[in-house]
C-alpha cells in the first residue's frame, strides 16, 4: 500500500517527466523515444510511458519513420501537435479588439476584428468579451488558456489593468474576470511587452536573451527582455518612457508635464508638426497630402527634398535616438527593435537614429549594439500576447535558455 | 555496500542540509537545535549531525541556553560564528586601494590603505596585491575568499575586468590572477555595483529587491539590483550612465561624445563650474575657498546666497533629477540612492532633485518612488566587495529574498 505522500510524489514525478519529455519533443521538432531517452537521462520505458500519455492527451503524434535509418526496425518520429491546445489570444489596440487562436508553435489563425468605435469602459471589455467569446466557440481542440494584450500599466502576475487611460480603465482585475467567465488559465502584458515578447520568442531575434522593443506608435513604450524573461518592474512600469520628460519645456502634456517623449514622438505629434509646418508654408510638398496626411506621406516629402518634412523626421530621429541611447547606456542590452507607426519613416530616420546614439552613449555600448526598424506586423501583437501563456502553462519555448541557477 | 553514485547522492545531500541550516542559523541571529529542525523540516536526528559538524568546522557556536525557558531541559542557542570566515575585501579608487576583512555579517574590520600615488597599470596591480597580502597574513581564520571592487567595465562571471579608465586596465583577467595567487574565490565587482549590493544586503534599504545606487563622484555609473540580483547586463555596461549624453551641446567628454553627464556631475565638472564662477565674479561668495575648493564650499556659498554657487547646485539637480527620471521610467524601480562626493551638496540639492524628477517622470511612478541622498561611507565599498563572495560561497544573506521559481 502506498501512502498519500508516496503517492504525491509519484504524481509530481510523473508531472516533471511529462513536462521534459514534452519541452525536449518541441524544441527538437521530430526525434525518436531512443533519441528522447538519451537527452532526457530518462530510462526508455519512463519515455515510453510518457509519450503515450501525450499521444493519448492528443499533445503528440507519430509523425512517421525517421529517414535514413540503418540497420534494425527504423524508428517512429514524435512531434508536438501544434494545433492541439490552441491559445485564444487578443490584442486590444486604440482603435479595435483583434483575436486570434495562436498555435504551440506561434502560428496565428484566422483574425477577428471588433472596432471599438470610441467605446472605453465596461464597453470596451464587452467587446473584449465578444471577441474571446467568438475564439472560444471557433476552437476544435481544448484550449490552453487566453493571453490579453492591451496598451496601460498591467500586473502581469494578477493580470490586472493598473491603468489604461486610452480604454478609461483603472484598477481591472480583467485577468481574473476572464478567468472567471471562461475556466481557463489568462496572462495579460502591455502593448510594448508582448511585442518584446514576441521578438525574443518568434521573432528575427528569437532566442536573444536581452531584448527591448521601444514602440513608437500613438503611444511611446519600451518591453523589455532581460536574461530571457519579461522584466515589468516594481510598479509594474518598466520602460515607461514615453512620458519620460525629453526637454524641460517642450510642449504640455496630458500627464501634467512638460516635454514628454509622446508630446515629440507620438503619431498625434508628429502630425500636429506636419500640419504646423504646412499652415507656416502652403507651399510645402506636404501640401498635395493635406486632406489625409500620414506619417507616410511626411517620409515621402522628406525623401523629396522638403526642409520641413526633413527636420520633422531629424528631431524624431534625435529624441529617438536620445531614448535608445538611455536604454543602452543604463541596461547594456545589444538588441533595440523600434517599432510602431513610426516605422514608416524609413531607413533615413533608422540612419540618424543610430547617428544619434552614436554621439550619446559610450562608444564601448554602441559599436555592440544592434538597432533595428521594423513596422509592427499584423499577427507580432497576438504572438506576443499567447507567449506568456505558452512558457506559463506548457513551460514551453524555454528549452534554449540557460536554465536558472542559484 | 554502496554505489559511487550513492556516495556522491548522500554527499549531495548533505551539502544541501549544511547550508540549509547554517542559513537558517544566520538568518534567525540565534536558534535552538529543536527549532532549526521545526523551521527546516529536517528531522532533530540530520539537524544534530549537521550542527554537529557545522561547530567541528567552526561556522557555528553555541551561545547559551536560551532565557525564559520553560518546563524540562533548558535548550542550548546556536549562532554563526561571526568571524569564522572573513572575507578579504579591496576596494580601489582614483586615489588608493583600502583593505579589510569583512565578517559573514558584514562587519569590516581594520582597514589597510594604500595610496595609488599617480600608480596605473601592473604598478597599481602590485599594490593591489601588497594589500591582499598584508589582509591574508593578517588573518587568523581561514578566508572565504577574496572580495574587489575597482571601477570599469566588470565581467563579473570571470572577475575580469573588460576596461578600467583612470587604472590603464584593459582585459586585465584579475579574478584569475588572484585566485592563481591565493587559491581562494574571487568575486569581482564595479564601484557602482558594489554601492548597490551594501545597500541592498546591509543598508538602510537592506531586504529591498529592486535598488539602483547613483554614484556621482569623479565618475558617474549607477549599480542596479533587479529582483535581489545584481544586473549588470550584456555588456557588462548596465548603468554605466556617466556617458550618457545630457546635452547635445555639451562640454566635450574624454570619450569623445558632447554633454555626457559626467562633465556636467563629475566632480572635476563641478569644481571647474566653481573656478569659472570665480573668474567671472571674483567678489564671489565661494572667494573665500578659492585655494582649496571643494563640493562643500560650493554648498556652503550657495546656502549663504551666492547666485553663482545656487546656479551650480541647481544645475547638477537638473541633471541628476534627469538621470534619476529616467531609471524609474525605464525600470520603474521604486528606491534610488544618489551618493558619492555630491553627497556634499546636501537638502536644498536633493530637494530640488526630487522636484525635477516629478517633472520629468510619470506622476505614478514618482509617487511610489523613494529618493535619498548619502555620502559613501568608509565602509560601504568594503562590504560591498565582499557581498559577492557571501552570497556565492555560503549562500548566505538570501534568505530574505523571495526563492526563484521556474
Amino acid at each position: 500500500m502506498t501512502t498519500l505522500g508516496e503517492k504525491a510524489t509519484r504524481q509530481h514525478t510523473r508531472d516533471v517527466n511529462l513536462r521534459l519529455v514534452l519541452r525536449a519533443i518541441y524544441e527538437l521538432g521530430a526525434v525518436s523515444r531512443a533519441d528522447l531517452a538519451r537527452l532526457t537521462n530518462l530510462t526508455r520505458t519512463t519515455v515510453s510511458d510518457v509519450v503515450a500519455e501525450l499521444i493519448e492527451r492528443g499533445l503528440v503524434v507519430e509523425t512517421g519513420p525517421a529517414t535514413g535509418g540503418g540497420i534494425g526496425r527504423t524508428p517512429i518520429l514524435l512531434s508536438v501537435a501544434e494545433w492541439s491546445r490552441p491559445v485564444a489570444a487578443v490584442s486590444v489596440n486604440a482603435d479595435a479588439v483583434e483575436g486570434a487562436l495562436v498555435s504551440l508553435r506561434g502560428a496565428v489563425g484566422a483574425r477577428i476584428r471588433q472596432p471599438l468605435a470610441g467605446r472605453t469602459g465596461m464597453d470596451a471589455l464587452a467587446v473584449l468579451r465578444e471577441v474571446l467569446d467568438s475564439l472560444t466557440q471557433a476552437a476544435t481542440q481544448p484550449l490552453l488558456g487566453i493571453g490579453v494584450t492591451t496598451p496601460g500599466l498591467i500586473d502581469a502576475g494578477s493580470g490586472a489593468v493598473v491603468r489604461a487611460v486610452g480604454l478609461e480603465w483603472v484598477d481591472l482585475p480583467l485577468g481574473q474576470m476572464l478567468h472567471e467567465r471562461y475556466a481557463l488559465p489568462v496572462k495579460v502584458v502591455n502593448d510594448s511587452q508582448c511585442l518584446a515578447l514576441a521578438e525574443h520568442l518568434f521573432g528575427e531575434w528569437r532566442g536573444v536573451q536581452n531584448v527591448v522593443v521601444l514602440k513608437i506608435g500613438k503611444g511611446v513604450g519600451a518591453g523589455i527582455v532581460l536574461n530571457g524573461q519579461l522584466y515589468a518592474g516594481e510598479g509594474f512600469g518598466a520602460g515607461e518612457i514615453g512620458h519620460l520628460a525629453f526637454t524641460a519645456d517642450g510642449p504640455l502634456c496630458k500627464c501634467g508635464n512638460r516635454g514628454c517623449l509622446e508630446t515629440i514622438l507620438g503619431t498625434d505629434a508628429l502630425l500636429a508638426q506636419a500640419h504646423a509646418a504646412l499652415a507656416d508654408d502652403p507651399a510645402s510638398a506636404l501640401a498635395q497630402y493635406a486632406a489625409d496626411l500620414s506619417l507616410a506621406h511626411i517620409a515621402d516629402a522628406a525623401i523629396a527634398g522638403d526642409p520641413a518634412a526633413q527636420r520633422i523626421v531629424a528631431n524624431a530621429a534625435a529624441a529617438t535616438g536620445a531614448a535608445v541611447a538611455t536604454i543602452i547606456s543604463l541596461l547594456s542590452v545589444r538588441h533595440v527593435l523600434i517599432t510602431g507607426r513610426i516605422a514608416a519613416f524609413g531607413a533615413a530616420f533608422i540612419d540618424l537614429v543610430r547617428r544619434e546614439v552614436a554621439q550619446r552613449a559610450l562608444p564601448a555600448l554602441v559599436r555592440d549594439a544592434e538597432i533595428r526598424l521594423a513596422p509592427v506586423s499584423t499577427t507580432a501583437p497576438l504572438i506576443g500576447a499567447a507567449a506568456p501563456v505558452l512558457t506559463g502553462e506548457l513551460g514551453l519555448i524555454r528549452l534554449h535558455q540557460r536554465e536558472e541557477t542559484e
